[in-house]
């Protein structure tokens, strides 16, 4: 029996290879983490558990996939970063978002059991993510991306937490706190959190108040060397590294660890010190020193 | 502390809305499982317990969104499909695929032991999936696409059926068997089933030969009723359905029994008996009957 | 001197093949008409010279790509709609839409000296035009989106034609004009028209009502042969015309004349007695009769 | 009458916005110009008059698109280009390209009779364009296109150069020269030139060997200011300046005068003494020096 009859249908599959030489951020979200986190009784304002489950799964994206360059996480989310050298997949942009979606949903499910060690899953309610690509064409467009995030980090978890000591210890109504915290600018909330509770937000945990960053660990560097090779590395890029070229990279990165921080990553400080990041190229493992 | 001076990068989202009254098929594949099948030591040709979790898998995803009408799945792969009044997520295509991949994932992970019960995941290896959605404008273009994997899944179960057979029966070696299969057509294969293992692939099961079909069971109609209302679907799709109807469309589905089904869907008699699943109105439940 | 080098630049080009199947409408329109019609004089309120010298260069459009199937007009814009099977440049989005916009460019730039035989071209003034693709996947919606420019014509016609009247002839000013007009239903406009000026719209030139449909001209058919085939049209449609095929046609449809017509195509009267133009193969040629 | 019953086809449009801070190039081709020049009698190698004719109406285009920053043609094509930071119609692909691609037309059609004193347009055999976008991320994908296009313009006017002499002076027949020709290098071709015709190939007119550049003449700056602002004018680029602002910008740039050069624009000179062109931001007009 041909199956030349049908075929035809292959025609209509539509190509969707991002733009070369251009950063890829692949962000996914929890799908209605409100729910969940109701159901699966998650602390407020964090739930150090999940969080540690989001990034236990997100090292296993990062071993699994060499090519990405480094992943920020906070809350539900996740932003999974390819250099602008890559071509894995051919760049394929629904190849590249739904393997990453996948895998992290693989592990975020198989090692579930391990951070809820007493809330077992409830099928058919399984936690999952959506996800999508975003490009970005400069350095500097990725650095303001990745900025963007830990910001929004640093003001949500402000808000969250003074919130929920409203809540919880000062014994508001949602709707009071909500109302209260209208309008409020970050010196009004360490406010309230240090009068109020004998809160000092600064002594909060880095965890919740950077953001969890995901990369691959060489020999941290001087300052100084950074920059210039950060400034080379897009006007090099010519998508013209090799197959083999690539295979080879990759077999280098397996090599190094995978590690999780809370640091910040909006000063210059952080890119400096692993210029491996930004260049694509990478560094010394630290054994070798 | 505002975050306006990063948020200029969420200018670089680019939207992905899928063309209004298409139809929508999401085709979702394992990733690396020739591999995969090799370390659980899934069985030759068929492994049951692969097949059966697959579909279990898919009921939930048919479940969990009842915006999908149908659904087919054969070996690793399964082809999702929304109607082209579908206005779930707004038609986004990202958004509607990562979804499917990640809760079929879920699924698939979370049930893994029910169904290889002896053979318990070894992490990190642990089952994936990419996807990627496809338009199809016309109702026969649906049909072919449903066709042309349906015709697939028998060429290539016939196919394996035979070698595996010869390897496993037949004690030749995988290379020898590839090379007498090579430029045979089904009869051969027909006969070298019959003649040396006194195998009649007539007499196979079902859920081999044509694969699993997925969908919403209401009352079967009769045969003739169904063409009339197909063809008239799409003309009617104006995606002009509100958001309240969507809505109560939803409802309804979800009191429908999700099945699965190892039948033709090549021929007109599948689609004629069962209009809802091309009109994409709910048909009477059984229950009603 | 080896241009390798540099050649890896053609990778950013991406593909734009619009999705097969799908009716293909590319819409141009004037760039800066208002003022255009300012420094030209163009007549209010329609100028029968513009109107004439926008339909010359329509026809000529279609008789330079045989692959186009009909085309409507009204002002400044134009409509031109090839079928669900036409498989010019690959169906490649700016190549169809840049060949339309040039072609109509380049014809009614060198028509100009014929219609506005006293008014000269005044550099670098010149008229151009802007354009862009849409896909419809079903021919009700490509009938509609034909519905809908010709109700926006005789919407705008009606408000201008009175507008105009209540200005040039009963000496308003434009805003006076303006608004007395705000809120007014057709049934106002024209009485105003008749009340005051003596002008029963109806008796208004039907190129200013209905606008102007340009296509290949056959043998006009009975009402009724018509729906059928149309119903058929798209569900043939399987992309698989050979290129042979496809250039036979073209032959064909050059052999027929290029009308231009001012008639109503909203009502299926007018699709149903021209069964080629939803159909996509030519009729009998009249001489043929 | 409401038109709201058909306005929903207006949902079928599909946003077509290129990438933020990415070069954008539109490059638009002569339809059919092989044919169209013989039916024109175009000299070979090279007619001046078609390519004064292409240059004249080049410069029209960036007259009337302030936003353009430069443009570089040879042959029947030519390359407009977009600033990253170019906001122009939103970025609309389609639009971009079309009003690019009607300008040139019109203009060209214009001026035609100007330059082809005693060869009138032939209608319907008038010359037109297509054209399409292409998106560069980093400045030097932008500086390589730019250099593919100037080699490709050295390449293909050798061969033509020695080709047509072959042939007219030659009195060699088309296909023995080409023959002859096969596989030759740069160095083969201009000892033909020189040994059998006499011919300096250095001496040939700048214009056939360098194709032309486009672009608005401010002060030429010292080759040593220029590559420290050019590497700051992407980084910079936060698609964030205002509607006002770009306003401003384009009647700062509609002061200058659009020259057209035959020049080298691959090595850095060219473009380290005119930074404006990759900075985006105006130089000093030439008057105010």
């Amino acid at each position: 029996m041909a199956n030349s009859k049908y075929e035809y249908v292959k025609a209509f599959e539509q190509p969707d290879i991002l733009l070369p030489n251009t950063w890829i951020v692949v962000r996914i979200d929890g799908r209605g983490f409100h729910k969940l986190s109701d159901r699966y009784a998650f602390q407020k304002p964090n739930d150090r558990r999940a969080l540690d489950l989001m990034n236990a799964a997100a090292v296993e994206v990062l071993r699994d996939l060499p090519d990405l360059a480094i992943a920020y996480g906070v809350s539900d989310e996740y932003s999974f970063v390819f250099h602008p050298t890559c071509e894995l997949f051919e760049r394929r942009s629904a190849k590249l978002v739904t393997t990453i979606v996948s895998t992290f949903t693989a592990h975020y499910i198989y090692l579930w059991s391990k951070y809820f060690v007493d809330t077992p899953l409830q099928p058919p309610y399984l936690p999952s993510f959506d996800g999508r690509a975003v490009m970005y064409p400069a350095t500097k467009n990725l650095r303001d991306y990745m900025s963007w995030r830990q910001v929004d980090c640093h003001i949500n978890n402000l808000y969250n937490t003074t919130f929920w000591m409203m809540v919880l210890r000062g014994g508001m109504s949602n709707t009071d706190a909500e109302e209260e915290l209208k309008g409020t600018v970050s010196a009004d909330k360490n406010e309230i959190l240090f009068k109020r509770f004998g809160i000092n937000y600064n002594n909060e945990e880095e965890v919740y108040k950077k953001g969890s960053v995901v990369y691959r660990q060489y020999q941290l560097e001087d300052s100084k060397t950074g920059p210039e090779s950060k400034a080379q590395s897009q006007e090099d890029a010519q998508a013209n590294v090799s197959k083999t070229q690539q295979e080879k990279l990759r077999k280098l990165r397996r090599k190094a660890q995978v590690v999780v921080e809370h640091v910040d990553i909006i000063k210059d400080e952080f890119w400096e010190r692993r210029p491996w990041i930004l260049s694509g190229k990478p560094g010394k493992l630290p054994a070798e020193a």
